[in-house]
C-alpha cells in the first residue's frame, strides 16, 4: 500500500549531513568563523531592476482595480515569450510558447518529470551527481545504469551499455563543473534518437558559459526536440533561490507535452506571480545587465578558487564555464574525512564528493557562489596545507 | 515506458472547458457583459498589512545584509509556529512544530501527497468532488470507489463498501457546500482507524465556519492524528492564490512523516520567501482582523446567492459555513445545457455539476468568491426565468 521504495530511501540527505557536521562543529566552536564554500546557493542581492518589478507586483495585489487571483498553470503567457525571445531565438531555437512551462524552480520539476514515465523501467545517470536525479528515480522504483565520470574520461560519462527510457544530464555539471562541446553533446542526442530514450536536460548552469564553442541548451544540437525535456532556473541566472522560479522546455515532438500539460494543471497551480514578474524583468536591458554583472563576480569568485587551489598544489577541475570547482583530496584522505579536516582544522566547510556518488570518492566541491571574502579568506588559511 | 494511465487521461479538465465555452461565446457576442459566478478564485485585493510584509520581504532581497537563499523545503520556523499557535492551539490541537509543512498552495499536496502510496491501490472519493483528486488517482492508476452524495444523503457520503487505502475528504464542500458535525467526522476517523486507510482532509474551506459545532480541523476527531494529512491553504483564507502559499499537517503517528519529509527534501525547494512573510502577517492581529472581514464580504455574497436564487424558486444546498453554493437545475436540463443556456441567455457563467462527477448532474455551483456586483446583478437577470 505504501510506495516502499520512498518508504526504505536512506534517511540523510547530502546537504543535511553537512549541516549536522557543521552545526555539531559550531556547537562545541560557537566561537568560529565558519566558511561556507560548499552549499550552491547564491550569496548577491537581487538587482533592483528586478525587486522593482516585484514591488510593483506585490502593489498590483493590494488594489481592487489591478488585483489578480489564478494564473495559467504552464505560467504568464508574457514571461513564457520573454524567454524565448532572448535564451532561446538567439541560439537558433525556436519553441512554441506553449512548450514552455513556467516552474516554482528546476527542483520542482526534475523531481516532478518523474511521473510521465510508468513506474520500474531503466534510467541512466552519470556519477557524481545531483542527488535528487537518482533519489527520485529510487522512488520510482527506476533501475539505474551509473555513469562513471572519472578523471580518466575527463568527467564525460561514456554513453549507456543497457538502452534506457530516461537519460538525466547536467552541464555545465554538478558537482565537476565539466562542460560538454557541441559534438559530445549530439552524441547523447543521437544515442537517444536511436534507442527511444528521453533526456533530461539540467541546464541550471548555463549562465557561466562563455566560451561560443559550449553549448548553452540542449536544442543547439540536431534533432534534440525529439527527445529532450530542458529544465532552467532563475536560481542561479538571476539569485531567485529565495524567489523560486524556474521554466521547463518541452517541445511536443517528444509526444510527452500533453501529459505535462495535463499533470501540471492537475497538480499544480502556477508559481507566484510576484516571482513571475521578478524573473520578467531579468529580460528588461537593464535587467540583463544588472544579472551580467552578477554573475561576472561569481566567474571571478571561481577563478579565485581554480587558481588559488591549483597554486597550492591541488589538482583542481571544474570552475571554467562552470560555477562548481572540483578538487582532488590530497592522498590518505576521503572526501568525508577531508571535509571534517578542513571543518575542524581551518572552518571551512565543503561539499564532500561522496555524497554526489561513487566516483565523487576522493574529491570535494567548492562552489563559486560562495562570499567572495570567505572565498579569499579561505584561501589564506589553506595556504598553510601546501 | 511512458505512464499509461497519465497517457490515457481525458484531455478536458473542467475549468479549462468552461474558459473554452465562455470565450466562444464573447467571440460572437464581444459586446456582451459576462457574469463569472463559477470559478472558486478570490476576488478582494489583499489586505495592506499583508502586502506591506511582502514589500519588507523583497526589500530584504534587495540588500547584502539581509539578502537571504534557500529556505528550509518544509517551510521556515516562523510561519509553522504561527500556524500552530492561531489555527491549532485554540481548538485543542497540539502538532509539532515539523509536523506542518509549507507548500506552495494546497493544489500541489493534494497531488504529490499521492507518491506517499505504491501505484495502483484502492482510493474513496466521495462525487462530486474537485476534480484533483480523481485525476491525482487515475495518474496512479489507483481503483476508485466513488461515494455519491445526493439529496437523499444530504450530500453526506457513506462509508466505503471496499477498505481504500486513501479516502479524500473535503469539508466545507467543494463543490456541494456541505459541512461535517463533529460526530460525523469522528465516523470517518473511527472508519479509517479500524481499515488502517488514510484520510487526506482537505481543509481549504474551514475560513468560511461560523457554526461552533462544525469542526474546522480533522484533528478535532479523536484519533485522527493517527489516520489523516490535513492539506490547508492561505488562497481562500487570505486572498492568496496568485501568491501560491498553503500548508499540509502530516503527524508523526501516521507513519507516513519520514517519507513526505524525504519527498519534500527531494523534489521541493520551499515555497517563495515573499509569500511565506505574506502568509506571516495573516497572523498578526492586523491580519486577522483584516481576512475577518474579506471573508464577512464573502460570506454575505453567500447569503444573496442562496437566498436570492431559493427566492426564485430555486432548490438550493450550502452557502452556509461554505463559499459554494450548489443549484439544482430547472426540469429538462442536464448541468452542462443548463450552463450553456445560462450564458446564452443571461450571460451567467457557472460551473456545471456534471464536471465533478456523475452525482454533479442536475446541478450547478455557484462561487461566493464572485465579485459583489456581479452577484447582484446576475440575480437582478436571473429574476426573469422565476
Amino acid at each position: 500500500m505504501l510506495n516502499t521504495y520512498l518508504k526504505e530511501l536512506e534517511g540523510n540527505y547530502l546537504f543535511t549531513e553537512i549541516v549536522n557536521r557543521t552545526q555539531a562543529y559550531t556547537a562545541v566552536h560557537p566561537e568560529a568563523k565558519v566558511l561556507r564554500l560548499g552549499v550552491g546557493d547564491v550569496t548577491l542581492p537581487l538587482p533592483q531592476v528586478i525587486t522593482d518589478a516585484m514591488h510593483r507586483a506585490v502593489e498590483e495585489l493590494a488594489h481592487a482595480e489591478t488585483f489578480r487571483g489564478y494564473g495559467p498553470e504552464n505560467g504568464q503567457e508574457w514571461l513564457r515569450r520573454a524567454i524565448i525571445e532572448h535564451d532561446y531565438v538567439p541560439r537558433g531555437i525556436y519553441p512554441d510558447v506553449d512548450e514552455v512551462f513556467i516552474s516554482d524552480g528546476a527542483g520542482s520539476d526534475l523531481g516532478n518529470l518523474s511521473e510521465l514515465f510508468a513506474p520500474g523501467g531503466r534510467v541512466a545517470i552519470p556519477e557524481p551527481s545531483y542527488p535528487a536525479y537518482v533519489d527520485t528515480s529510487r522512488m520510482a522504483g527506476r533501475e539505474i545504469e551509473w555513469l562513471p565520470c572519472t578523471r580518466e574520461n575527463g568527467f564525460v560519462p561514456a554513453l549507456p551499455k543497457t538502452r534506457p527510457d530516461i537519460i538525466y544530464l547536467c552541464f555545465p555539471n554538478n558537482p565537476t563543473g565539466t562542460v560538454l562541446t557541441r559534438s559530445q553533446l549530439q552524441q547523447w542526442v543521437d544515442y537517444a534518437r536511436e534507442n527511444e530514450s528521453i533526456i533530461i536536460y539540467d541546464a541550471a548552469y548555463e549562465c557561466f558559459i562563455d566560451d561560443e564553442r559550449i553549448p548553452h541548451s540542449i536544442y543547439e544540437a540536431e534533432g534534440a526536440e525529439e527527445v529532450a525535456i530542458e529544465v532552467c532556473s532563475f536560481s542561479k541566472k538571476a539569485g531567485f533561490t529565495a524567489v523560486r522560479c524556474g521554466y521547463t522546455v518541452v517541445p511536443q515532438e517528444t509526444g510527452l507535452w500533453q501529459m505535462w500539460m495535463r499533470r501540471q494543471c492537475t497538480k499544480f497551480n502556477g508559481a507566484s506571480y510576484i516571482s513571475q514578474r521578478g524573473a520578467e524583468a531579468v529580460y528588461t536591458p537593464e535587467g540583463q545587465q544588472a544579472i551580467r554583472e552578477n554573475l561576472r563576480h561569481y566567474k571571478e569568485t571561481a577563478r579565485l578558487f581554480r587558481e588559488g587551489l591549483q597554486d597550492m598544489g591541488f589538482e583542481v577541475y571544474g570552475g571554467e564555464n562552470a560555477p562548481y570547482i572540483w578538487c582532488r583530496v590530497p592522498e590518505g584522505y576521503t572526501s568525508w574525512s577531508f571535509f571534517d579536516y578542513l571543518l575542524e582544522q581551518y572552518q571551512i566547510v565543503c561539499t564532500p564528493g561522496a555524497g554526489f556518488g561513487r566516483s565523487g570518492e576522493g574529491y570535494v566541491r567548492f562552489s563559486a557562489f560562495s562570499k567572495r571574502e570567505d572565498c579569499e579568506q579561505a584561501l589564506k588559511r589553506l595556504k598553510n596545507i601546501g
